[in-house]
């Protein structure tokens, strides 16, 4: 199956990824953005017997390495059916 | 209204960031999992009269700054009530 993981950071956190390509779009004529905010997307194939072993698992993964809870949000889906779509 | 942007690395292209994150994982004792691929997560807040207009706008942004389309797949989604879920 598998975890599709978003990872962005918290509101109150900076994000000067997120001013960059505002401004860049800013730059190429887009005025009607207001605000931009860059996170991580990451797609995770595992092996479980079930979603509820699944959820857990990847919960486990996003405290442990996928995301940093102190600067950072995570989201994230399971798809049993685990088609890859990229 | 919120355009949720996925940008993620084309299959056919290496995806180091991930195979690091795999590695990770493993040695955390996440032995389960498969593969990994990392790609990005873009919020974007814009104005926009429609849904159609919105679409098409942000297909301009990521064909012209969001994505590089030689070696990245975009997709996104709009949200017209345009809470903020970060």
């Amino acid at each position: 199956m598998i975890a599709r993981v978003i990872v962005t950071p918290k509101p109150v956190v900076n994000d000067p990824q997120g001013i960059t390509v505002k401004q860049g779009l800013a730059t190429l004529g887009f005025r009607e953005v207001s605000d931009v905010r860059v996170g991580k997307y990451i797609e995770v194939n595992l092996e479980a017997e079930t979603e509820h072993e699944a959820r857990s698992r990847v919960e486990a993964m996003c405290k442990q390495l996928l995301a940093n809870h102190v600067i950072e949000d995570y989201r994230f889906e399971i798809d049993m059916d685990g088609h890859k779509r990229r």
